[in-house]
This record gives structure tokens, C-alpha cells and sequence, in this order.
């Protein structure tokens, strides 16, 4: 077990109310300290994943990822940006189903195992199963250099989100997707679907994400004030498409972690089959609206939601068309389309929203009932 | 569009006060149907699936299944089969997610589509963005002989549940997990993982299940009596492991439906990774415990529910022994260990669970609000 070494900074709140709210607006600086050595540079380089990473990397044709929670959120964020930027399979398995299921081992999948503390047990145990299937490309993602699963992997990344206190994860998770994207990048690359164009490009969206979060952290004021609308209520969907899909679920684990509050995520798609009756008065829904190529899709999903009274809270790129109603409240982000670092700028608005609505509830924020930082114990 | 025809059938309510609750008692004869041919032989057989199966199914290296809703829940029973028995790797996408996502495709892969009435707007585009990207290998599993589904598919098997009315499936998700075992029992025997004698013990077992069937459906009065405790609840979890998580994925879904109480389903070692923080008193957790080598696991997920005030309902398999107390109910499933088609008697007890708790809320089973039988639009 790790020992945390956290002490000295447990009274150092700041100007914060809560060490969450505190870890959220860190998120331009952890975000910066763990790009800081990919986007110093001008090409893509596996040796950001360890010295020999050219080498693993160069040989796999898949990647499972292994994880938990929000980690797990992480990981399916990252299998949209493989297949469709990297064109490498990539399935994400819950550490806990993966560990005690039988399945069927590629000895050229890349295991990617996903954990802020590095000590969770799930899915320390789901890497070990998955060594002992015969799968020896192992690559984890976590948060604190010296644990149990940065030991036991073979390439590793750090996020340099820093300590986090708060129970509920945020800047971990957005450090995470950002060493996800750098792992995308480089198999593109070493798989030569990267074109020197793209590569700049990536490049260039890289360094100027910890600015994009910091704009759109300046959108506090207007999330807190919808937060007002929430306290009093018991249930919320949340809706995404794509590769915000995993950002609604996060969004949603946000908000049950924190203020108790049943929320619950679907792919908007398959509202009419099923969740669409739940839609009432009561039942707020939160919508991701980046501006994509399903923007028009997610619209029309929004309407059968307004056609059955609920009430819709859409966080928009700039450039969206959605015309503003009694029922329909759009909070913009800035500047236009996000491209593919979208998710990460989405994440923060909805960290906000949760923080603001635990906040009108009352409810204990940094350590919200039953839930422990570090789940190290099966 | 495929026009209905049965509209004969709608008066035939017999001694049944829903379509529901008919659909759900004439499992055993689905089932029945549904397997006639199969349990008829000694053998399993390719050709179950088309005249020319054998030649498609002997090629393929890995399935891909394409799903919407209940028929997603089934696709992802199919996928922990698949794997474990038949030993060939197995995914599960949501169709509206597949459609329109940038994926990697695999000519190899067999595509299985799954749809009550193979007219699923996005499950038909799926299967078509599956054949442009060159995935030619197609399977559907369908309740309607001259679908949309049926006719864009090479391969095809039909479940004989008959016409399904109400609104929330039951028959045609039992008889579609019926059938997707048989294509797990030819896979594994096209790739020599089926010994002669593990292949007359799963024809055995399904010989036996209809008659399995109709004992779990005589625990309805007991069903019944729980769903008492429901009908002024506004939440519920369900938990399951393995093959059952998926199975807890459609009892939430289908309380969900008939209901409106917001039901969710969590495999049970991610409660700890925040679902947790909901569990009080007034969240009722639904565990499904068959007596497989997780039980154990199960057990400990229990026991953390009920440290937090929650209360516990479980359906378990009749040799597990679970202590009952006031807030720990238990309902046992006839028999011991139910093996690999343990999943479809689990579903029986929650359709039971559902269609009752609709009952004492007096909601409109068989037409619930929002919802149509086949989502024919996107």
C-alpha cells in the first residue's frame, strides 16, 4: 500500500472553499507540467512513454485498457481517438468484469492500465491476469511515480496533476486523457498515419489546451448559477455522442459521487429505446453539444427530450445553433469547434457543475459518504 | 417500413391482464420454438444459421455485434459466451454509436445484427457502415422473417417468440439469447473447442430450459410480493458480475421502461468507484447471485450496501446461502447452479420484478409513456 505524503498540503486551500474546487482550477497547471516535455518538442516521440517505448510500441496491433471509475472513463474516451485517428482496435474493460472473466488474450495487444494512486487493486490484479495470459505489453498511466503499477509495467506515463485530495477525481482524469492523446499521437505515428501536417496540429491544439481550460474555467459564474436549479432535484441525464459519450458518463459519476444526486449518462442515441420514459419535469438533462459532425443528431434528440417536458442544461461549442427557451438554458464555451481535444474542455464544465450543485446541497464535498480516494482493496 | 400484422392478435389477452404478462408466461413455448430445430439433433450444427454457414462461420476470426437497447444487453451476454467458451474475441457497440464513429474494421470479423422487429433504424444503418468498410460476413438474429435486417443480412436466425406487443421486450430478448448460444456452441465446435461430451451437456441444457423457465415463472406470487416494496420508490441499482452484469443492465432497463422509477445497472466491483455514494435507505439494490465462482465477491458488494442502510433484494440461485434478514429478501431460483444459461432465467425473475412494480403504480405497462415498440426512425 501506498503511503500518501500528502500531509503538509492538506491546509493549503488557498482562496478555495474545497480541495476539489481547488484541483479543478489547478487544471491549466497540471495539464501544462504533463505536456511539458511532448509539446517542447517538435515531433511526436514514443520515448515519452519510457526509452524503450519505439520498440512495444512498434508491435502491437491493439490495445486493451484496464481500468476503474473514472479511470475507466478515461480509457473509453481514448479507444475513439485510437480507432479513428491512430486506426488501431482498442477495447476498454471495467479491471474488476476483466480480472474474473474468461477471455481471449492477444499477445500483441498493448495493456494499458489506467489509476490516479497506481494502487488500485482491480486493477493491479486485472494486470497481472493479463501478464499471466501471456500478454507482456504493458503500459500504465498513473499518477504517482513509485506505486504498484508503475512496477509492474513495463512503459509508463505520468500525469503531473500533483497531489489530489478531493475524492472525487478531476484533474487527474483530465492528465490522464492528456497522456491518452500523446499515446494516440505516437501509435499514429509509429503506424504512419501521421502526416507532418497533423502532427503539427495535434501539436499545436496540445499547447494551447491549459489556455483553453483556463477560458473555460472563467465560465464558473454561469454554471454555479444553473447549480441552483439542481440542488432541489433527485435524478438528471446526461447526454453525449461519441466521443463525449464517456465525458457524459464522467459527468454523471460527478455528480452521484458528490451530491447524491442519481445521475445517469446514455449515448443520446439510445434515448427512444429505452430512458426517454424516465423524461419528466424532474428529470433534468444535461446535454454535451460540441460541434461536430452529429450536432444535428444530438438537436433532434433534444427536441423529443422538449417534447416530453424535460428540461435541457446544454453545454455548446461557440459556433452552435440552439435557440434558447424557458426550458432549454446553453451555456457556451469559447471560441468554436474544440476539435479532438474537446472532451477534456467539456469535462470541466460539468467538474463545475457537480462541485456547485454539492455545494447548494451541503453535502461534504471533498469526502462525499461511502467513498474512500483510493480504492485499494477489492 | 414493415407494417404489422397483428393486429388479430391484440384481443388475445387470454387470462392475462397485459400483453406483458402474457409475453413473459409464454417464454417456455418462445423458448421452445425458438430452439425446435437445434435440440431436435445430436449435433450442433452450422447450418442452424444458413445453408452455407459453415463456410461464413468457419472464416471468421472475431464477431462484432451491433445493437440497440434490450438487443444491445443481449449482444453483450453473447460477448462473455463467445469469449469463454468458443474462445474468439467479441465486441458489442451500440449501433447509433457505431454508425457514426471513425472505427477499424476487420474483413474477418463477423457482424451479428440483433432486432426484435429487424426494422431498428440505426442497427440497419450500422449494418450497412459495417458492409461499406468491407465487412461482408453478416448475421442477423431477428424476430421477423422478411425484415429489413433479414434481407441485408448473409446469415440469419429467426426466434420463434411470435408477436410481441407490449412495448417492453421480454420473449424476443430470452429466445435472441437463445439463439446467440447456439451460434457460441457453433463457433466453438468449428474451432475444435467443443468436446463431444461438453457438447450433449449444452444440448442437454437446453433441452431443459424451457422447462426451467416454467418453474422460475411460478415464483411470481413471491415477485410479486416484493414489488409491493417498489411502487413508492423513485430509484433502484442493480448489481450483477460477469455474464450477469448484462442481465442487471436490462432489469434496470426494464423497470426503467414500465415503471419510470430510475433503475441503474453497475457490475458489481465498480461500487466502490462512486455508485456507492448513492446507497441509503431509499435506493433499493436489486443483486442477481447465481452460484458461480464470484459469489464469494458478490457477497463482500453486499455487505458494503448494507453498512450503508440499503436494502437488499436478491434472486439467487438455490444453493447459495445468503443470509435473509429485515432488510436482506431473498428469492431463490429452483434448482442449483443453472451453468451457462443461468442468464436467461435470471431475466425472467426481472421482467416478473418490473412488470409488477408497474402494476402497483398503475402505469400503462404495455404502451409506457414516450416509448414506440420498434424505433423505426434514427
Amino acid at each position: 500500500v501506498h503511503i500518501s505524503e500528502l500531509s503538509a498540503d492538506m491546509a493549503e486551500l488557498g482562496n478555495y472553499r474545497h480541495f476539489m474546487q481547488k484541483e479543478i482550477h489547478e487544471q491549466p497547471r497540471a495539464l501544462t507540467d504533463t505536456l511539458l516535455t511532448a509539446v517542447a518538442q517538435e515531433h511526436v516521440q514514443p520515448e515519452w512513454f519510457g526509452f524503450d517505448a519505439a520498440e512495444v510500441l512498434g508491435k502491437v496491433n491493439a490495445v486493451t485498457f484496464l481500468a476503474c471509475g473514472t479511470s475507466f472513463h478515461a480509457a473509453k474516451v481514448a479507444t475513439y481517438w485510437l480507432e479513428a485517428i491512430a486506426g488501431i482496435p482498442a477495447r476498454a474493460e471495467i479491471a474488476s468484469e476483466y480480472r474474473y472473466r474468461t477471455s481471449v488474450p492477444n499477445p500483441d495487444a498493448l495493456i494499458v492500465t489506467i489509476s490516479q494512486s497506481g494502487e488500485t487493486a482491480d486493477t493491479l490484479a486485472a494486470l497481472n491476469h493479463a501478464k499471466a495470459l501471456g500478454q507482456d505489453k504493458t503500459l500504465t498511466i498513473c499518477n504517482v511515480p513509485e506505486s504498484a503499477l508503475t512496477r509492474a509495467s513495463r512503459l509508463k506515463f505520468l500525469t503531473r496533476a500533483g497531489p489530489e485530495i478531493g475524492v472525487a477525481s478531476t484533474k487527474a482524469f483530465t492528465t490522464q486523457l492528456a497522456g491518452l492523446f500523446l499515446l494516440t499521437l505516437v501509435l499514429a505515428k509509429l503506424r504512419g498515419r501521421l502526416s507532418v501536417e497533423q502532427e503539427a496540429a495535434y501539436l499545436a491544439e496540445l499547447r494551447s489546451l491549459p489556455n483553453k481550460v483556463q477560458q473555460v474555467l472563467a465560465l464558473e459564474p454561469q454554471v454555479e448559477a444553473w447549480s441552483q436549479r439542481f440542488a432541489n432535484k433527485h435524478h438528471a441525464l446526461f447526454l453525449g455522442r461519441g466521443v463525449h459519450y464517456p465525458i457524459a458518463l464522467e459527468g454523471a459519476l460527478k455528480l452521484k459521487e458528490i451530491s447524491y444526486i442519481h445521475a445517469e449518462a446514455y449515448p443520446a442515441g439510445e434515448l427512444k429505446h429505452g430512458p426517454l420514459a424516465l423524461v419528466d419535469e424532474d428529470m433534468p438533462v444535461i446535454t454535451i453539444a460540441p460541434n461536430d459532425q452529429l450536432i444535428e443528431k444530438l438537436k433532434s434528440n433534444m427536441q423529443e427530450v422538449r417534447a416530453r417536458g424535460g428540461e435541457l442544461y446544454v453545454f455548446a461549442d461557440g459556433d452552435v445553433h440552439i435557440e434558447e427557451s424557458a426550458f432549454v438554458h446553453v451555456i457556451r464555451l469559447p471560441g468554436g469547434s474544440n476539435g479532438a481535444l474537446s472532451p477534456i474542455l467539456h469535462t470541466v464544465t460539468l467538474q463545475m457543475l457537480s462541485y456547485h450543485a454539492a455545494l447548494q446541497k451541503g453535502t461534504d464535498v471533498d469526502k462525499p459518504r461511502n467513498l474512500a480516494k483510493s480504492v485499494t482493496v477489492e
